[in-house]
Order: C-alpha cells, then sequence, then structure tokens
C-alpha cells in the first residue's frame, strides 16, 4: 500500500526557493581578484543564479546540456552552481589544475555546450581552448576587455531582467558533473543527481557531521572544482549558512586573515592546506580565531599530531572526514562518540586520527582478497565498498569501469580498510599502493606516516617494487630536510618497534622532488614505472 | 539526462541497518508499569522489532495490512514502530484517549488485523473491542494471565529465534497511520509513507530544529499515539541519540524524576505538559536539569510569559514549534535568527512565541477569504497552506475531503495566520473559530490569551455566536478561580487598550467546566451548538 504523502521533488530549485524566501538577507561574502572583499546576499546570488539560467537559455542551452566552469571560489561560480542545475542544465565544474591534454579530453568527453572562464585563469584556459573544437566560452571579467570569440558574463546576466522562478524538476534529473582525476588512467565523469545532493546537504548539515546552522559562517577552502566545494554550497543554502569565498587567494596568510575578519565558524580543506594553515599560525601567532568551531579536513589522511597541534596551539578542532568524488563526497567522519567523552585524550586522539564512522544512509563494508566480507570485529584488512543514495552507480556514459561495482551493486572504492566495531574506518592504504610481500600486506600509508616523523625527512612516498623472493617490497623514495641525507640504517632504526620488521623497506633512495598529480597527491603509479626494475638492477650480481 | 547515482530508497529498513550496525549498543530507557527503570540497547530493541515482524508475519499479516497499537510510551511500542513498517505492514497507533465509540469506528475504518495492547490499557480497550468484530489482539504483560482469546506478546516474540535482517522496499511504500482526532467530524486518517518519514527525520535533527546528535538523551513526553510522538523515535534512531520513555506516567513529578536521573537533553510535550512541569518545578526547587538544553512545545499556542518563566525560574530553554498530523507533524519552529542573537531579550522572547520558520523543503502560504495570495510582508491574515515531502496528499482512503487541498495541491491546514518577511508564522486562530463581525475577523485565540492573564479567570474559551447585526459576536465562557466571580465590567476593563475596543465580548458566562477532546483541546465546536441561539435570546425582548 502505497503512502498518502505530497510527491515533492528533492530538487535543487526548492533548495533554493527556501534560500530566497527565508534566507534572502543573509551574507555571501566574496574576496574578488583585487584582494578586496565583496558583500552580498543570497537574494541576489540567486537572482543572478535565475538570471544566468535565463542567459543560457537564450543561447540555446537545452535541459541535460552540459555547461562547465573553469574558475576560482567565488560569487558567479555560485550562479553557476545554483542556477545551471535549476535550469535543467547540468553543471559541469572542469579542475583548473590538470593539464590542457586531459582538461581537453573532459570537454570533449563530457560534450560541453558552454564554458564559463575566470578571466585570471585565460593563460591556463588557451591551451585547452585551442583542443577543443568550437564551444561558446563565457568569460567573468570586470572589464570589457576579453579575449575574441568569447562573451561577456556580466552583460549577459544585466540582460535578463525577467528571468523566471526556479521551478521543479524529477529529482532524479542529472544535476552536476564532475570528473575524478584519478592517479591513473583517464578521468571519469561523476553524474550527480538533484537528489543525491540534496540527500547529501542533509545529512552533511547535521550535528554529527558538519553541524552547520542558520548561525554558521562557512568558508570553503577546498575548491569549487573539487567534488561539490565537498557539498559546502548546497548545504549552507539548504539552512542560511552565511558562505565566505576565497576567490583566487589560497595562500595560507589570506586564508587566515578572512577566517579571523569574517569570524568564520566552519571550514573546510585537504591535509596540504591545514598544514600549510598549522605552518602559519605557528609563525604568526596571535591571531583571533575563536569563532572557528570546526576544521573539515579530508581528501588524505591526517597525522594525528596535526589534529594536536590545531588543538594544543591554536585552539582549532579539526574534524577528519573520508569521500570521493564518486560519494558526492561526504562517506565518513571521526566524532569521538559519546561514551569516550571523559575518556583519556590520548584515545580520543586515536579516535580522531581515524576516518571515523559513515553518515546516515551510507553503508560500508570491506571484502578481503578472496572476496569474503570482512567482519567488523575483526583486524583484517580489505577493500572498502560502499552504497547509499548519493554514491555513483556508474561513470559518464562512454567510461564504463563495471569492475568498480560489485555485483550486488556495492561501489568498490580501492581503499584498503579495517572496520571495527560500531562502524569505525581506518584506511591503510589504496588497494593498488599496497605493497604484496609473501602474500602478506603492507601499507605504504602506514610506513609514510611513520617515517615523516623522522628529522631528516621532508618528504616520502613508499612504493611496491617487484622482487624476485617476495613479489614485492617496499622502496622509500625520499626528499631530505636541507643538510641532511637520510640512510638505509637511519630508517631501519627509527622504525624500530613502530612497525614489524619485516614491513622495513629494502632500500631509501633521496630524491630532490617527487611527482604530484593536478589534485596534489603523489604520483605513485609513475614512480612504480620508474623504479620497477630497481631491485632486479640493485640485486647483487 | 538522469543523474548516474544509485538508487537506494529513504526506508524506515535501512534507517534501522544503521542504528543497529553503528549505534547497537547506545540506550533505550524505559520506566515499567511498576515504576522501576529499565536499560536496555538499540540491538536488543532492534531484536524485538525483528522478532516482532517475524512474529506478525507467522500471525498471517501481509504487507501492506494495518497492525494497529494501544500503549503507552515504551519498548514494545518502539518495537512496533520499527518493526511493522520494516516488515511491509502499516504500524497504525491508536489514541487511547479518545471515546470507545470513535476508536471503533477508526478501527473498522482503517480495517486493522491486529490490535497489540498495554494489559494495563485493558480496562479502556474492553469496550472498544467490544464493537469491532473479530480481531486479533495481542496483549502486552509482564506476567501470563491476559483476557481470553488474545494472545502473549512475549511469547510471541520469543519464537521467532530466526528473524530475518531488516529489507529494503520502495520509498512510497505506507509505513505508519494515524488518525486525527479533529474537534469536529470524523477521524481522518494519514499514511506516512517511509520517505516521508525517513526525510522527516533528517529534518528534525538539523541543529536549527532539534539539533539531535548521537550524544542526545531524548524524553517524548508526546505520546507515541500522536503523529508519530513527534518524529522522535525515528529521528532518534536515524543519529543514535539515547531514548528515554516514561511510560505510563506522564505526571509531572514523574517526568521531572526521569528529565534529572536520565540528564535528559531534549524533552517534547503540549503546553498542558510544559505548565504542569513549570508549577511542579516552581514547587519543588532545587532539580537539577543543566543537561536539558531544549524543552520543545507544539500542538498549540505557547504563551510568551510561560517561555520566560522556563528561563528565567529554571534556565530551561523552550522552543515553539507548530506542525499537524497531516504535516508528519514539524511544520515550523521558532528559533531565533541570528541577527538578533544581541537583540533586546523582549524582541527574542516575541520572536520566540511566533510559530517560527518553516523547516527546510516545507513551503507555507497564506490565502485571504477571497483567494489571493497574502504577501508575506503584510500584516493581513489568511489561511495557512502548506506542502512539503511529508505533508498528506490525500486522507485515508474512504474519507475523502477534497476541500482540505488546492487545486495546485497545497494543503489547507485551516489555521488563520500572518506570514512576516522571511517566513515567521504567527497563528491567530483556527478558521472555523474566527468571529465574524461586520466582515472583520476577530481571533478567539488571542482574546482568550489576553483574558488568561486576569486574576479572576482559570480557564476561558472565547466562541462565536450568531448576531443579527454583526453576523457574529465574541462569548467569552469562563472558569473562575476559587472564590471569584469575574463580570462583563471586569473583562472588558481588563482589556482596556489590549485589544482593540470591537474585539471585547459581548458578553462573560462563567461555567464550571469546559468540555474537552480526546487530545484535551476544548470542545469550540460543541460550544458553539451549545450557545448558538445566546445572543437572540439574551437580547431585550
Amino acid at each position: 500500500m502505497r503512502g498518502l504523502m505530497m510527491d515533492m521533488p528533492l530538487s535543487i530549485p526548492a533548495l533554493l526557493r527556501r534560500a530566497e524566501s527565508v534566507h534572502p538577507h543573509k551574507a555571501i561574502v566574496s574576496r574578488l581578484v583585487d584582494r578586496s572583499v565583496m558583500r552580498t546576499t543570497y537574494a541576489e546570488t540567486l537572482d543572478g543564479a535565475r538570471r544566468l539560467a535565463a542567459a543560457l537559455r537564450a543561447l540555446g542551452v537545452q535541459p541535460g546540456d552540459r555547461v562547465a566552469t573553469f574558475c576560482w571560489n567565488h560569487v558567479p561560480h555560485l550562479h553557476a552552481y545554483y542556477g545551471i542545475p535549476a535550469s535543467g542544465a547540468i553543471l559541469h565544474t572542469l579542475n583548473i589544475r590538470l593539464h590542457a591534454e586531459e582538461l581537453a579530453y573532459i570537454v570533449t568527453h563530457a560534450d560541453d555546450a558552454v564554458i564559463i572562464v575566470d578571466k585570471v585563469l585565460w593563460p591556463v584556459f588557451e591551451p585547452v581552448r585551442a583542443r577543443i573544437g568550437h564551444r561558446r566560452i563565457i568569460v567573468i571579467s570586470d572589464d570589457h576587455d576579453i579575449p575574441p570569440g568569447t562573451l561577456h558574463y556580466g552583460d549577459l546576466l544585466a540582460a535578463q531582467d525577467d528571468a523566471p522562478p526556479f521551478e521543479d524538476m524529477d529529482e532524479h534529473t542529472g544535476a552536476v558533473l564532475c570528473y575524478t582525476s584519478g592517479t591513473t588512467g583517464r578521468s571519469k565523469g561523476v553524474l550527480y543527481s538533484h537528489r543525491a545532493l540534496v540527500l547529501h546537504s542533509f545529512a552533511e548539515a547535521l550535528p554529527d557531521m558538519l553541524d552547520l546552522a542558520e548561525a554558521s559562517r562557512v568558508l570553503a577552502v577546498v575548491p569549487m572544482f573539487h567534488a561539490n566545494a565537498w557539498g559546502l554550497p548546497f548545504a549552507c543554502a539548504l539552512v542560511g549558512a552565511t558562505q565566505i569565498l576565497p576567490g583566487p587567494y589560497l595562500d595560507a596568510a589570506s586564508i587566515v586573515s578572512l577566517l579571523e575578519s569574517e569570524r568564520v565558524t566552519h571550514t573546510a580543506g585537504v591535509p596540504t592546506i591545514a598544514h600549510a594553515l598549522l605552518a602559519h599560525l605557528d609563525q604568526h601567532p596571535g591571531h583571533d580565531l575563536s569563532a572557528l568551531r570546526l576544521m573539515l579536513v579530508g581528501g588524505a589522511a591526517m597525522p594525528e599530531t596535526t589534529i594536536r597541534a590545531f588543538d594544543d596551539r591554536h585552539g582549532v578542532k579539526v574534524i577528519h572526514a573520508w569521500g570521493m568524488t564518486e560519494t558526492a563526497p561526504l562517506g565518513t567522519i571521526s566524532r569521538v562518540p559519546s561514551e569516550l567523552a571523559d575518556a583519556p585524550a590520548d584515545e580520543q586522539y586515536a579516535w580522531r586520527a581515524t576516518q571515523g564512522r559513515p553518515g546516515p544512509f551510507v553503508e560500508v563494508r570491506a571484502r578481503a582478497e578472496d572476496g569474503a566480507l570482512v567482519p567488523w570485529d575483526d583486524q583484517a584488512m580489505g577493500e572498502l565498498e560502499v552504497r547509499g543514495p548519493w554514491v555513483a552507480s556508474a561513470y559518464y556514459p562512454g567510461d564504463d569501469a563495471p569492475d568498480r561495482w560489485t555485483d550486488d551493486g556495492w561501489f568498490r572504492t580501492g581503499d584498503i580498510v579495517t572496520i571495527e566495531k560500531t562502524g569505525r574506518l581506518t584506511i591503510h592504504d589504496r588497494a593498488k599502493d599496497l605493497v604484496k610481500s609473501g602474500g602478506e600486506w603492507i601499507s605504504t600509508v602506514t610506513l609514510e606516516a611513520v617515517l615523516l616523523e623522522h628529522e631528516a625527512i621532508a618528504e616520502v612516498v613508499v612504493i611496491a617494487v617487484p622482487h624476485e623472493r617476495w613479489g614485492e617490497r617496499p622502496l622509500a623514495l625520499v626528499v631530505a630536510t636541507p643538510g641532511c641525507r637520510p640512510t638505509l640504517p637511519d630508517v631501519r632504526q627509527h622504525l624500530d618497534g613502530r612497525v614489524a620488521r619485516w614491513w622495513y623497506p629494502d632500500a631509501v633512495e633521496v630524491v630532490d622532488s617527487l611527482p604530484r598529480t593536478g589534485v596534489g597527491k603523489y604520483q605513485k603509479h609513475r614512480l612504480r614505472e620508474i623504479y620497477r626494475d630497481y631491485f632486479e638492477e640493485s640485486a647483487p650480481q
């Protein structure tokens, strides 16, 4: 028997109608290219969003068409976040940090009808444009000096005085497209539905997740071209939170200055950003961050020492989370459960350094190499599988990757984890980065974390290298701190008592630098290629 | 273009799977009939829910069948809340306070297959049973002394050792049925879907709504036979909050003792309960309610003086909300917006005494008698209309009431309201209770609130009585405080400067008592019948 409830779709237009009616006066704050800080409101921002939707329609954009952005975090990018899905078209956020070749592939694969580009990013975009054939380009620029053949963003919006209100649509309609920039292979597109993004917003705002309220003041350092800026533009609009947008200035000094002057309550970014903020705060004490209640860190593991350092030295609470582009992205979050509220600090920090527990309606399980499910009370590692209403069911058409989904429909994350009782997740490695030595797994992530504590080591990557006897053995590639040159005996001594002896790297190579991907992750795949014959060559003849 | 996200239903089984896996150890606390306090866990409670589902299946209950409860707030009632919807059947909560005649009508109308009854309520249920033909009755009893022809709840559950896990189902499936006990006419059934209850849980837990977290300790004084206990059993399970169930003991002393001993953080009830708690706390000072962060009050208007009294005298924060059985029930909530955080106390209290603003995805509008929409920046009154994913689209089959829905699908609440800018709602009256005098509306609710402040008036109801010249005029029916006998001149003097002169009642009748409905509301409809000729008879001959 069917319930007798209204069939109201979980659509972004419905979410925006609420922001427009209940929170029209709430602030949106944005740092401009000239470093000045501009203040506007939800009402004005949503007016811009409706104008953009109308302008795109006038350009011939149809429901389902892809409209790409190549932008920093600022108000026009919010117009696009809100107006493009609300118009029935699909917002496609391009990662400005990828190589032009890869970006051209992505634009062509998604077949973007229109691309909206920041004028300050034109030098980065130009080589992409040369590779994507004829597509409409709209340029966001304070002046009218824009490249030939492009349209002026401000002019287009100014012409739309009769933009219609936000109208509902089927909640399963595609809303946002985001390509994962994996460390191997071609980027693949994840197409979020309106329903997924609305549900993600509800979950994200919950007290045990990000705890977002009307009174919150949120600065997403995470770029709006990374996995929906972790859903924050939508979650903030849902609850009416103030948004603070950093524009192109993501350096620690600029961010800290906004955190302080705007009395930010919530911020979010990858560990690299967190480490930069920590260093800046250490070097420039005296900032008043008393309003800051939560710094969400995800995208890679955050060492416990950094979480402690923020607490101890700056009174800033770091919350660790795990997610992927394929999970919209919020999967798990590491909130200390209430039964540990009075536990010793060490125990609480150990908790906070894990990836935590799944959010509501996110279900997790781990599967061993033989396909058996790993029980939650076990210490055995397995590959993390996940399902939920905001988890991808497939990649954008043309990129079949059926091996990423199980026969019963769970997404295979490629992360090697343990799951403890009550769902506490610890990520030990990416499946493809593990060292498989004598049939046992060695976590390169764990080795790297321990090695980083050595004073002679500034950066380190541990990779699996083929080995005649053991199958694979770990090799540590190290960037030394100035004036140091760590050796294998140094490293082995440092590891004594910290990890199992058979985990010790067989060799240490000191290098000048380590290659990174467009999103700042180490290119382990490439390093494995370069060093694939290392143990063969160095073996005694 | 359709999004590429997993099609995971918003089902109660999915919600319960999370509680069972992530929060199995969290506590459920319940006061038993013998007044002792029993402690159990989500794991055990959900085991009971699965056993109940299996036991009902064994009795022949099919998906879609109605299974009724006639129970207080306790653990077996939670089994029913969770296990019946999870089995695909429909939980039908019967209001134990209705007249046997009305209950028999409801049971017959819903065609309940099974009724689960508290043994302590058997004397109340027996006259119902005589009127509903043969239906299976299950009795919850600590001993085996149960009425002939009934089944023993504990025995049925004990027999189900292999109850299957919770399996998903279509989210639009009916889950819970609750009849509104209106003040006029027959009760009508509202059939909540799984989707509606899950979304209501997400919304209810948000920081600006009830702010429910894993660490919360929640005592619903509102009975589980009133509008899903305001959704708390589901919202608590979603976030893993501890639940404290008062059993049959709803007197102020018993509730206060649980609030204190269980360090309750959130409680919820109607104004009658709030007033009783306030009186008890005033008379018995010294209780430690420092854990109590929020007392949600809804179901009727809460005077500002009571909200202040809780703050000033007991440090308890009362939050005002509005909802109906037809809205699952959470519609609006009165949280002071952040821009008033530093406003004078009077301004904040005035805010908190309104019904507040709509929750996410609840949309409100008001319509004047001529059908025109009332603008939000206006002071004009209109009938409140509402829509959203947890608002009823129709009553249970057999009770068509098409006049309750507009042509464009909004629910007509029958409440007369003003809506201010940014959606702040104030309820002035029920449409059917308004006095229409000379073409203008007089709010009986406002008159009653002001009259209640007169020291000679213990209770008061103002009703519309037909009047030759004005159409209708107000009549005040008053229960006097002991030793007093308020007169019309007293009342008129009290109203001077407080309401418009043409609002003054034309007459005051002192009565011994005022009739109430099964849910404790005054039977204004009945009083209007009794006094319909009042002004005719008392008019000068």
